[in-house]
């Protein structure tokens, strides 16, 4: 259980690209990193509007003139720093992600990027070259994986308590876009094919749904998959509002899923539920605290987080015990507790504890790509078969 | 709301083939059929071994002549009886329910069958011609669209309560199948395709799904489909345990649905959600006296069967009253009186009723089979789309 | 399970006094009570208004000449009958409860009567005497508590599985007379205390708390209790809108209840949660199909109707089997039923069977008016505690 | 919305008087507390242990020196500091409280105080004239106060949404305390009369209860009470493992509520509900993302935090916005920023701003000890009406 107690050496210096005053996303990562003094926010590029943006960082406790208005005066102003910042979180709009990710690599300085990384797997694989050569961290705040109970299911997937998994079964769904008003920037940018790439719920929520199985079912390979998406605001193609995949694994499970921003009404719709031979597990982010367990042909049963019962992959991921609710924003901090221990093994020299070391870096990050481009694959092909590639 | 009153001229002499103490689907029957005076007990043919067939009709209060061991014994001994039965159901395997109809008819008695109807499109249409001519009502008993709140979803999409119908999600998954056991009865004909047909949880509860779609979107057809099944347990090839299903329907409108009975542990899981530009509903047969309601943008509202704010459609079907469970006895109640009206219009003559009386019949039966066909021949070709046919 | 073989000799012959068409509680008699053969409605005085009354009748199948004005014409009419009733159901206010039960009992006809079975424990010991007199049985239809999972709840607590029973929680509360109009005639008489008896809610709803709670723990007593009640609405004075009821039990058990008609919006809320030394049950109307329980540190469970897991009480109270909803039409049929039963053992003159078989009859209606006068008792004492007397 | 900008002139210079490695409460606090840079973690005697507490707070980055051993220790390390504490937290066991809180202000020192606050109103008056001389804040940790939606129920019944408030109804009951092993530390001290005062389950957390329904009913007193505990636990004896308490209010309202620690296998049980003349809010905070409303006749609706539609109050505390869930964490952090804006309006000498500065302060924790007095005189009395004092 996490109780504060530093496992890092010093807390990260820390800086942002974007999460300025006018989007939703920058709390998240703030709220997620500043506990426990894991981070320490002291440098920013939050707004292209250097006025805002320089107000805004001052009232986060930011320096004057650790307060940049790009990211290229950023790393202009921290490099060469004694205290500059060891790590740059990036929350920007998706066609930003590489550029920014790329020099703040070439300048020395970890970073923590949001999904999906990049538009492409090619760019993925650059990145992760020139991470390597420059032994840095790559993370990508998939910041639902957080979660103690994700890790009760992959425990259990693990253990074979579920015996072989047969059917993979996800949605993500929410009707904000129901309505054809994409004027608000976060929408606008986001059905803009030029700044969010070849998807938008498909790479917006869908990369949540695949990273998270991934986490749970790390022994399986998708084969072949087939994805239909449309758009039901016109305006919005060639990308999509609605979508469903089919997969198909190499252990012969078979997948489905669905990804809408148009489901009219839907609130906190992201569920999983993993199917076995022997029994499924269910968990929906809605009610994060609580996972169904269902062995067939015995009462139904519902595992709750902090309960000494679970595995300890769980426990160790807890914040506030049993009977006491955990949210997004705890899930988020152990996604930034995992990173900033990456980074602080890199610091430390342990490639060894990066070997078995649970976060979601670059390899997570390019697999996300990957499973986006065979989706667009299959969707510009008629909603056709693909191999996986 | 129904209170008992007689809407028909006098209860139906009734008869049934299968159903007998062996099998599960029969009390179904008679629970639905055997309230509110709608029908009498009267003749059966209740199972293929004669002796206990006898004795169970005769603790079901038919009389010892009454009691037949084959279906041709009870049309030979019902027919030209003054009191014969009127109507017989037919609860037997999916493989004699053609048979068994086409005999009825001919020997001028009305029948109600088990769904899926029968093996073929082909089959449907030579039944309906003969029930036609015969002047006979089919009855199909899809058993779930008795609710009230079926009919609530139906009326708000006809009232354009929800906007343009834009997704449909469905679902009917258990997980009794889960193990490789298929020796009982219930679970071998069904996994055979010389009793079963084509199809195993398709037929037996896809169709459910599909049928409860048409009732609440009779405007929306199906342009074309993809199916991609599989059988889990190898042995029930080339049936599926397991299916999923994409639809595009000829109003631009996107369907997913998934059916399977190796989900292991999941109990009551036949859900639909609806999906419309600007309100979706949600409704679960496993809590059938809610209805979800979500306009995008509010709060999510619940409404309760049976309440004053529902649509008359919904509150002409309601038996128990606001605060009072409705299960799916009360279902099947609604689904046989509706037939029972059908044949009580025939017997009256009274066409101009049966062009708006809504009931599940030979029709619906139809096109249920037509949908299977559909499936089958998209999952026959790898889970290629099909133009629906 | 329940499959619709007869258990008694011969269908009850079975008559009504009221439950006409303008109220709501026949329809729940009737359809409880008109399956699988178990009672024919033969006979009925259904309304005060002869007219309504008698069409009422012959649109439910009742013979002309045996739709009666009043319960005395209906025992004149019957009781010298070869083919009279031998049962007749009173669904009428509370105030008429006594002396119809009386007369039909005098006529030598079975009575099955509504709860709170009479006004006072004098009348119901009166009642009790004139029953075992003349050898008939009275039964009170305490409706809810046909539901199999209720009996799983009992065999649990039997068993030990819950050890020692250290709390009960119970709630029965609705919103229905939110409001201060009680002009509707099924309002009118329940808030009068010329026709409702001493107690409005207590009365009307609360007994169905304290009878199933009787069911469930039947080796608990009362020692003492404290009410609090109160009306909302001043009118309604002396009688109660709402009240808590706290009990103190014999083996060191502590109660508590609420019952109001006045709980604005609330829909579904007949709770039940029985707490013992090593686990928990809790179960709800509203979802009547399932069951929870918890074992102290321990995953919750979930247990479903008609699953093979659970206890044989539970499961030979089934009409649906696992996945198919019952509602409370099929735990009145159950309740019906077992009055049946015991009507059949009378008339098989079988004392043994009747020793240790279950229904709901004379004892059970005269320990709920207790329990109401020792209510009404606490009430009137200013919410004082009472010694059970 | 918040968003991490800073409300306050600058961090709080904080530290803690318990709160240790052993106990659960401490990062409650410093996860509440250590957010969005509200407050600095300065110095601690977390441990009577001394080098357990010295190594903890070292792990929490507390320089080796400002690790004390003891509250006294503390107080004289930082009182005469330029950079010393602005404020103390005390998470220690109740029959502390006092004397440190106490000698926190004697040393101009501001407190953040766990519940429930002193053992007696006396001691609450003391303390609340010297904070007055002092002119310092005493806040109190309810907990569970932070959620929106607590806020958005609050501004409902100020805008007269729900009518007149008649009934109240509240339950926070777990199971942790089923078995009779009081041996671990945080159970131990809370069983002893010597060390928890004079309630267990009352005091720590019904409190919870009467405090959140002041925040949404301020308007309403309460006039007379009956307490009913009991310890099922003998050895818990004087204290209680077990309450039911019922409350007429000044407006005529009635109450009612139950605490226990002995509900097996409970988990999530803080429950509350408000029941008007025209509609009902209900809220849990295992789900404190939902807020139940209901108007009697019109279909349930469910607000989730974080949508437009709700009050500017329950908006303005939200952290993680729609779809997103919030945890108890969440809800810390708006209790620990409402008692900073509280110290900082002190720095500044804005006495205009505290006048309707919502947090929980002195006020609030004394009418915590208040509720408990009147509970424990009335259960003392043997479960007796008091009026309320």
């Amino acid at each position: 259980m996490i109780n504060g107690e530093r496992t890092i050496q010093r807390p990260m210096r820390w800086g942002m690209v974007g999460g300025g005053r006018t989007g939703q996303v920058g709390y998240k990562h703030r709220t997620g990193a500043l506990r426990d003094g894991t981070y320490q926010l002291l440098a920013g590029a939050f707004d292209l509007d250097a006025a805002r943006g320089r107000d805004f960082g001052m009232k986060l406790g930011v320096a004057h003139d650790r307060c940049y208005t790009t990211y290229q005066d950023l790393i202009a102003g921290e490099k060469d720093r004694e205290d500059g910042v060891d790590v740059v979180s990036v929350a920007t709009p998706n066609f930003t992600h590489f550029e920014i990710t790329k020099a703040l690599l070439e300048a020395g300085i970890h970073v923590i990027c949001e999904k999906p990384l990049f538009f492409t797997v090619d760019e993925c694989e650059i990145v992760a070259k020139l991470a390597a050569e420059k032994n840095l961290i790559v993370g990508v705040t998939y910041g639902f994986t957080g979660h103690p109970l994700v890790h009760q299911m992959a425990a259990m997937v693990a253990k074979g308590v579920l015996g072989d998994i047969r059917i993979v079964d996800m949605q993500y769904t929410h009707g904000f876009n129901a309505g054809d008003d994409d004027s608000a920037d976060a929408v606008a940018w986001r059905t803009n094919p030029a700044t969010a790439g070849s998807t938008f719920v498909l790479g917006d929520i869908g990369t949540h749904l695949y990273y998270l199985s991934e986490v749970v079912l790390p022994h399986m390979k998708i084969e072949k998959l087939l994805c239909d998406r449309k758009a039901f605001i016109p305006s919005r193609a060639p990308l999509e509002d609605h979508a469903t995949v089919l997969m198909h694994y190499d252990n012969g499970a078979r997948g489905h899923l669905w990804v809408s921003s148009v489901n009219a009404g839907n609130m906190g719709s992201q569920r999983y539920r993993f199917v076995g031979s022997k029994a499924s597990v269910e968990w929906s982010d809605a009610h994060p605290d609580q996972l169904v367990y269902q062995v067939q042909g015995e009462p139904e049963s519902i595992m709750h987080h902090g309960m000494p019962y679970l595995e300890n992959e769980s426990l160790a991921a807890d914040r506030m015990g049993a009977l006491h609710t955990e949210g997004l924003g705890d899930s988020w901090s152990n996604i930034y507790l995992w990173i900033a221990q990456a980074i602080d093994a890199k610091f430390r020299g342990d490639e060894t504890f990066l070997k078995t070391h649970h976060y979601p870096g670059i390899v997570a990050g390019t697999e996300g790509v990957r499973w986006l481009e065979n989706c667009v694959r299959s969707a510009d092909a008629g909603a056709a078969w693909v191999e996986y590639a």
